[in-house]
């Protein structure tokens, strides 16, 4: 299969926080910013046309995005699973249908986490041999490079098989998509020796430490940012904890440094002239550099971003997912898989977005 | 029971990684802080004795210490278990072995974690009623008031009834300890919503939610930095995960900060300008001002610090086994029991300590 010279992405403009707005300025900018995309915007249609002309969606630009009309869409009071029922008609939904139906290649959403899940797993399906898709996040770390941590909150309870996949897929998207080589895996685990952990983690090495791949043994907490691993995976539980102790630590971090600086004259201004290499640093950290997460193991690629993202967080998903299908990561998960773990996965047609 | 005048606390002086100095340096700090502190100074006299003048152990202060010689240590390469057959004589075996024997009402450590815990556990005992101690990290949160999380790291695959009774001695640590009233317990989990999480939280959750307490459901990650929880309960897996992710990521962040605005002299002469508004805010989240973490539910008070605690890591360690002293930890955390899970927890004599 070769890869097709442009990428249909199915942009949910609905979904978020501060939607319609952050996501036709994500879609402008994510246009612009690659030549092979294709978007098409699920939403509203009468909130939506009236902004094309302020975001720029307007002259060349217009052939190359198309509008689907979305009659509803999922809030934050709705239950994930509404769309499998009552909001069929809603933004996320019917962009996940399109890559269900072949007509998108991907899904971009930075609505309900829980609705987009539901809709990427349920309505798009989950790869041959693959029991759980999972939800990986990128952090940077200490030697600036990419960790991959995963799941990050797709899966609950998860077992050492499952745990295991996770690991393997997590691998795949840092050695395809981030370039990482020959990556190294760990499990998260509470001490460096072996025997620590659960009986969960305790398994899932067990099951690693036999494969073909560059495996570390057990990972802890501080591994994420160190460098250590490439790929750090565990139980979307745990990783859902993780991440968003991580967001809001970092997040309290940055926010604390600024008032302190900010409460006497002279820090002020010492504040003020440290301001550019400060904010250089702070662009390393931010997660709208890194957009979206992207929800590994299912039939095409759906990427799920944070809810209070801004356009410049909504091109970075929209890159996410771009950068997913050049790199043809499904199927690169399916011949993983397979090689892997032979019983589990049937080589095929990967999905249709890889 | 009233209250000794003194409070005598065993210091594993040979624990940690600059041991004997951190640990001397800190002991000097803490005997002039605390004027209801009588240390006992556990580890290898020739080691020891030779810098007692350099630290300043000397004069009226040798009044209020004194020495037992402990001829090994556990080091890093040693099993946890070591102290109970092979390392009997080790520093930490024997300090913790001081309060078992009611000749010391705490023990403060910087050495092998997991030494210091079976230390606890098994030679000085867990409280009745307490079916498994924890450990306690007090967390600073944006709100400029600390956050309990626990479990850190004692136990891991903990069931519903552990995770409850963590929260329990949590509440009363953060009520009775850091004078926070009525305490807002939560159980973490991966949304806010009743139905989120797994098996165990959602049992967890319903056994706490039946008590006379101040629960407010689910926390999630970001909750332990955000003030919306005095304490936050969770299993020792995914605590621990979450503390040594917190300090890499906090260290990284300020390192991180540091070499960008050192990366030009614009920036230069500002962090110079804006250093001590830095320093102020960094020693809020100072390791270091914290200490150690307390192993709740042991017969006695048991502080577990840092390996790479400096002297003022270890002082704050001392200060705070002195104050659970003071505040009569475990005859709080026994009446909270007793009153709470009165079919766990007998009424008696809670322990020598407190």
């Amino acid at each position: 299969m070769d890869a097709p010279a442009v990428y249909r992405i199915a942009l949910d403009v609905m979904g978020g926080d501060h939607a319609p707005h952050a996501t036709l300025e994500g879609a402008a900018a994510a246009l612009q910013r690659h030549a092979d995309l294709h978007l098409i915007l699920v939403g509203d249609e009468s909130r939506m046309r009236p902004l094309f002309k302020h975001y720029g969606l307007i002259g060349d630009m217009a052939e190359r995005f198309e509008v689907l009309h979305a009659p509803s869409v999922v809030t934050m009071e709705d239950k994930a699973t509404c769309i499998l029922k009552d909001k069929k008609d809603s933004s996320i939904r019917m962009a996940a249908q399109l890559v269900k139906d072949g007509l998108a290649d991907g899904v971009v959403s930075m609505g309900h986490t829980g609705a987009a899940m539901v809709a990427s797993k349920l309505v798009i399906g989950t790869l041959d041999g693959v029991d759980r898709p999972c939800l990986a996040s990128v952090m940077p770390n200490t030697q600036g490079r990419p960790t991959v941590l995963l799941d990050v909150g797709a899966n609950v309870d998860s077992k050492p098989e499952h745990v295991a996949q996770f690991a393997l897929m997590g691998a795949v998207y840092a050695e395809e998509v981030l370039g990482v080589a020959r990556p190294r895996i760990g499990v998260l685990s509470v001490g460096e020796e072996d025997g620590k952990g659960t009986e969960l983690t305790r398994a899932t090495s067990q099951a690693l430490r036999e494969l073909d791949i560059n495996f570390g043994g057990n990972a802890e907490g501080r591994d994420i940012w160190n460098g250590n691993f490439d790929v750090v995976a565990c139980d979307g539980f745990v990783g859902n904890a993780l991440l968003k102790s991580a967001e809001a630590l970092a997040e309290g971090i940055l926010h604390g440094l600024k008032d302190s600086i900010m409460s006497g004259w002279l820090s002020r201004l010492g504040g003020l002239l440290a301001k550019s290499a400060m904010r250089r640093f702070v662009k390393k950290l931010d997660y709208a550099e890194y957009g979206g997460a992207p929800l590994l193991g299912i039939q095409g690629v759906s990427i799920i971003g944070h809810g209070r993202s801004d356009g410049r967080a909504v091109a970075s998903g929209i890159r996410a997912a771009v950068l997913a299908c050049e790199h043809r990561i499904n199927e690169h998960i399916q011949a993983s898989l397979h090689r892997m773990l032979p019983q589990a996965a049937p080589v095929g047609d990967g999905g249709n977005a890889a």
